[in-house]
């Protein structure tokens, strides 16, 4: 009924034409959060959390309300209220309802949903069809935003670019570099894939940073500048996104790291005016030290800051969409 | 100081002037959600969930919403913040607060309040006396409405009529069917009562059936037909319900079925126009088949749409009782 | 950016000019609570709640709506989403976000921020400089109001002046007495704390009564009538304020208690017409008899039902500290 990379979801970079109108809008409402106090009145979206959140949730709250719209979250945790995914299966296991049947009835309760869910990290080809989000968005018949599904995060990525454009050096293209981090655990790609993929798109110059067997999918990577020496990817950046990931080739294994790939100022000696970007929650002095956290480095604040913004902005052109008024 | 049956809650079939009175508001709102906006505006339903919940909470905040109420979720969960059901009890156990010292407080927060509270399935004897919402009625001194307790669940019993009421067949009662259906847990009887005790009530002929050992309480099947042979009873029915619950007799047992319930499309041989009804979450290919649930006779997602303004007639008309304008 | 003991924050006892006028404030709000129902219109409070909560959450909600703001609850569950508070921590334990960055992004989210966070009960130190609520305080860059802290739980303490001042004896001060109650768990002591530090704040004459071994802090209780025989402090009470609390100088420890500390009618032959109090949520026969709570004596539905005014008071108060209409 839906087509996810329909104009009407929200998933996935959407073209340097409307990504560009959205960073503006973005930056827009950061100076006037509740110009458009009307524009949403009556409308209602719901969020649904198959995985926990606090800034995504709340800004996406904010925004709505920013708009004027109803916000309903809804937690159905993996386990609490576990969905099938699976077409065709006898649900006599731990799953208590078909992601069909729970997509289709929220679809006649909102006007608009949106959706988190984290990869499994073990079924890779689940995680590569972007299984939830899917089918969701076939089984729902309304606009869809994603707050972060198994391949992207796109929101997150938006909030980075307007960031990005509103630090931008002077009179040039800006050096981007994504540079993995370590970190305790293995975590998902998304925000790595959507960050290069938003960068990418946005015409920017990128150079992804990994130590070997850290290799992102290709999908998402092509048209960056690969580069496995940590120190020699800084040289000259504009901005610097630290990361950590899983491994995609073994997909969701951490490979042991033995060089220290965590960022300290004495990292940035041939990029002096690096700014440093992260999306937070941090680990700190794992991922990245308080040194370059609590310095004149850091974006990651104004980066949460503008979270709320660049949801509004989606929002905002959604309810554009929705009545036509393109 | 609040009688459960008293006019001003919504916990049973409310006699079938009212009830009729219900269902045609509900398919008014159906066609204007938003049309008594103003109403409940200044008002504030406190919606207490002691279970878990996701069409009965968010179509309850939906209907509030449409009439300009605003409602407010707690999520007291029965290990979180387990209630003290026992007068007299000395609560040095696993019990924190007792249910009338919560309700009164509650009563003071809210103009109405609903709550949610699944029976024991293992003390027949309270489950019997509906004894957490007769206790918190008792002690709130506000109106309340049941997002289904241990013995009913008339919201979903009005959603359903609704349903009904715009499928029936012309010129002559419908035949309504209740089936039991398999599951893998043993299951609340509340649905499968209130369905009856609504069907009887609305003057519908109604045929329940299911395998020896799982009779229904009578106190809601009294009037209606019972047939024990599934495809005997489903003959020239207009609309079959399909619920699965466990035994009342060995309460809360579920004695071991030989034969096949679960419908199959080859199941309505002499019931070709049958509508199926279901009141979600289903359990696809164990409770009922794929090809019913996406064929042409599933009701069950507009059930599930329903559900929201069935909702926002019980408040309309609660809103109605507390201000005297009956 | 912000000290604790500043006016713009409520973590403590205000001084007695300010109590005074907030408890009048509360009186006002209880007669007419909708008669500000514009003053808070745009402004966003966010209520963070690290440990559960019922009346405090709801009657927080429920007076931020009297007043027109909108509220947001996040529950950040300390074992869900676990928070750093260690200075220069390596975060490669169980904590996924330090309370630092945590505040940051909440404080750019929200125009006013509420926190709840109960003791460890074993890192005293940590406890007695009231860490948590400190470093969220001095890191979130705007006002906070505790919703209890591992000190304190002023909201508590200003309802129970508002009861208080409500059932004063006329033509004399009253004698107000705070006894410890038995319980089976450890509790927290800042419930009795903050009613000993307003208490005596509003100039009350102040008896504190409990077993040898559950001294609480002198910070709190200097200037009270310290009495360890029950029966004799209980004499001419005006009110009775009962409460369980943990061992201070063996901290967090429950040292044995022999004799019966539970209130029962009997124990009021000397204080004919004493009032009691408790904030709940109460263990019935344990820490109170049901003849007490069901009886005449008992002021704690009308503790509960302040609540909401006096968050509403305080609330109102910031507002206008925030728009400088003091």
């Amino acid at each position: 009924m839906n087509d996810p990379a329909s104009a009407f979801n929200f998933t996935t970079f959407p073209g340097l034409e409307t990504a560009q109108k959205l960073i503006e809008s973005a930056i827009f409402y950061k100076r006037s959060p509740r110009y458009d106090l009307q524009k949403g009145r009556g409308k209602r979206l719901g969020c649904i959390f198959l995985n926990p959140s606090l800034r995504t949730r709340v800004s996406t709250q904010v925004a709505a309300s920013n708009l004027g719209m109803e916000s309903i979250v809804l937690n159905m945790d993996k386990e609490a209220w576990a969905l099938e995914m699976e077409d065709g299966a006898i649900m006599n296991g731990n799953t208590v309802e078909h992601i069909a049947d729970a997509g289709g009835v929220l679809g006649s309760y909102f006007d608009f949903l949106a959706i988190r869910s984290f990869p499994t990290l073990s079924d890779k080809e689940a995680d590569m069809r972007d299984e939830v989000i899917s089918k969701f968005i076939s089984s729902t018949g309304k606009p869809v935003i994603s707050l972060e599904s198994a391949l992207r995060h796109p929101l997150q990525s938006l909030a980075d670019q307007v960031t990005i454009n509103q630090n931008l050096p002077t009179g040039r293209k800006p050096k981007v570099v994504l540079t993995w981090a370590p970190h305790i655990k293995a975590l998902p790609h998304a925000v790595a894939n959507s960050f290069a993929e938003w960068t990418l798109g946005m015409d920017h110059d990128l150079t992804i940073t990994h130590p070997e067997g850290y290799e992102l999918d290709e999908e998402f990577t092509q048209g960056a500048n690969i580069e496995y020496d940590q120190s020699k990817a800084l040289e000259g950046a504009d901005f610097v996104y630290v990361k950590n990931w899983s491994s995609f080739k073994n997909y969701g294994q951490t490979p042991r790291v033995i060089e220290n790939w965590m960022l300290m100022e004495s990292s940035f000696g041939k990029a002096k005016n690096a700014k440093v970007m992260h999306c937070l929650p941090v680990r700190r002095n794992v991922v990245l030290s308080d040194e370059i956290l609590d310095g004149p480095r850091s974006l990651v604040q104004e980066q949460a800051a503008n979270r709320v913004f660049a949801a509004q902005a989606v929002l905002s052109h959604m309810l554009d969409l929705s009545t036509g008024q393109k």
